[in-house]
């Protein structure tokens, strides 16, 4: 998830706590390579086991957790769920870096290139068992508050796995099956990505007693923020300038990701470019530098820049309409909109 | 895990009430396919969602919490932990098969054999979401015993994740490598496979009311069989007939597994002979029939076979003097002796 400067800004004030946390955490477990194979993905430690700082990820959902938290007052009662919540977003990057094959992460190789695909599944799950750990303590703290918390953090968990799951089943299918739609597209996301931070603003409110009202609003907030974050994402690894997101460039046609502007495309597009996708994105072949070129161009010539943004830009408006209904501070709700504006630049 | 035909009969009066609940927890998700790979795994499906029996396992873990929850008088509280910790097994199972490559399970393909790895794992992950679920409902409806019971249970799945790793780190070493004695050989045991038993005991006990004495044996007692029953299963994979074990022969061996007979051997045979296990357990050396005739033999020389059916019997010696030191009824404490006795049967 790559993020403009202002995400940091916003939040990196509660990274410090956030990081002692998950260093705690990780110290009360025994002296295991197994924990420091952890340590190495938070950013704590490098492979040789010396102490690393700088490389640990934006602590996005759990600062947004604690950003919210803080503003209806009650920051404490939001650390343990947020550091869950960090924890294992964590672990399904570990175990995703496995799946599909990535050898780097924040710049540094991943768990499985370093030590090898069972060790990092184990580390995941190891990870996966800490986070969910924590929940026992939240209710044991926070009673009817932390039941509450627990419930919804164990569903979004659940559910994060289930998009896992329906992001193979896109990517194995082909551009023609009747399953491959923008309908199961929006359900992959929402699960997948938007449901943690829907989840991370829903608990920030929760646990420093928002109203029911304010809490669903916060979820929808964080949702559709999610649901934004992740098409503006797929953009741009389509559009975007490399130097700037970090990220390989056309990665994603590479892998013959289903995201919703070729999904747009293969809708709009004539019969021959169809069958050209088709075969584009078939399982069987391996995308060369005059596909991403032919790709590129169908998108150009069907607008699915265009088209996309102005979805990105609907459900922008849902954020922040879900923001003013809210009873947050007026401050607050400034922060989050310019922050929501700064995530989700135009590319053009 | 093999398991004598006393086994299946002391426990299986449990077996529709565990599966029962297992479904019962399935049925609660979503319908998506994620959930019909952990029925096909449960026995419950076929890879075509057509309806199964037959192909569970034994469901040992929770039978033996339940019958021991039965024997102080309260079975209703031990199911809901005793669901979770079958559960947590038959994830740690998918993930294992991963990680050691196994086709078959229980006579049927795995379930990375049938859906691919990235499947698995996302499967596997799904089932410890769901055994790490139960347990705020365990709290929700035992208050404090329920706690109790969430905090040794993810204690022990921890544990178990730390077993598997040290299973690892056993198995990538070379076996004059100081880190491969037997203190690390039953520390990963303990582990990968006492530690669950353990708690199983444990937990019946715990959530029918049981002495905390009492909860403290039930917990060795368990720890101890899970131990004596590892190293009898390491046995019956060098010395066990083929057709009564279901294991294929000296999968061990080629597995270059460092269990305790092959740790004595190595410690108790001469330089010439240690050498040559060296270059037949060394990582890039691949197991030939003859290697496996030699091992068999130095084995034989050494006397690892009684060595190893003895520390069985000190373990099975530990077992039985837990269970007779509960206030458990007598025909209860006969029923286990008899159990244990069948579980570990000479092989010579």
């Amino acid at each position: 998830m790559w993020a403009p400067r202002e995400v940091i800004k916003l939040f990196n004030v509660y990274t410090p706590l956030i990081e002692r946390e998950i260093k705690r955490v990780l110290d009360a477990q025994p002296d295991l390579p197994i924990y420091d194979m952890l340590r190495y993905f938070f950013g704590f430690m490098d492979e040789k086991g010396n102490t690393l700082t700088g490389y640990g990820g934006k602590r996005f959902r759990p600062g947004l957790c604690l950003f919210i938290a803080d503003a209806y007052g009650d920051r404490d009662a939001a650390l343990l769920p947020a550091v869950s919540i960090e924890i294992f977003h964590n672990f399904t990057l570990i175990h995703d870096d496995i799946e599909d094959h990535d050898e780097l992460r924040r710049g540094r190789p991943t768990v499985w290139k370093v030590w090898g695909v069972n060790h990092a599944i184990n580390a995941g799950d190891a990870g996966l068992i800490l986070a969910q750990s924590l929940l026992p303590d939240v209710i044991a703290q926070y009673a009817d508050q932390g039941r509450r918390a627990a419930d919804i953090l164990t569903s979004a968990y659940r559910e994060v796995i289930e998009g896992q799951f329906l992001d193979f089943s896109l990517a194995d299918k082909e551009l023609h099956d009747a399953y491959v739609s923008e309908d199961h597209y929006y359900e992959m996301i929402h699960k997948k990505a938007a449901v943690l931070v829907g989840v991370s603003a829903e608990i920030g409110g929760l646990m420093s007693g928002a109203s029911p009202v304010d809490t669903e609003l916060l979820r929808a907030f964080g949702v559709n923020l999610g649901v934004a974050y992740q098409i503006h994402d797929d953009m741009v690894s389509l559009w975007g300038a490399e130097a700037a997101s970090g990220k390989e460039a056309h990665k994603d046609i590479h892998e013959k990701k289903k995201t919703l502007p070729i999904l747009y495309a293969y809708k709009m597009t004539n019969d021959q470019r169809r069958n050209m996708l088709q075969q584009i994105f078939a399982p069987e072949h391996s995308v060369n530098n005059e596909d991403i070129a032919q790709v590129i161009k169908i998108l150009e010539d069907v607008g699915a820049y265009a088209y996309a943004r102005q979805v990105v830009e609907v459900y922008a408006g849902k954020v922040k309409g879900a923001i003013e209904q809210t009873t947050l501070p007026v401050e607050h709700k400034k922060r989050l909109v310019e922050f929501t504006d700064a995530l989700l630049p135009s590319l053009r």
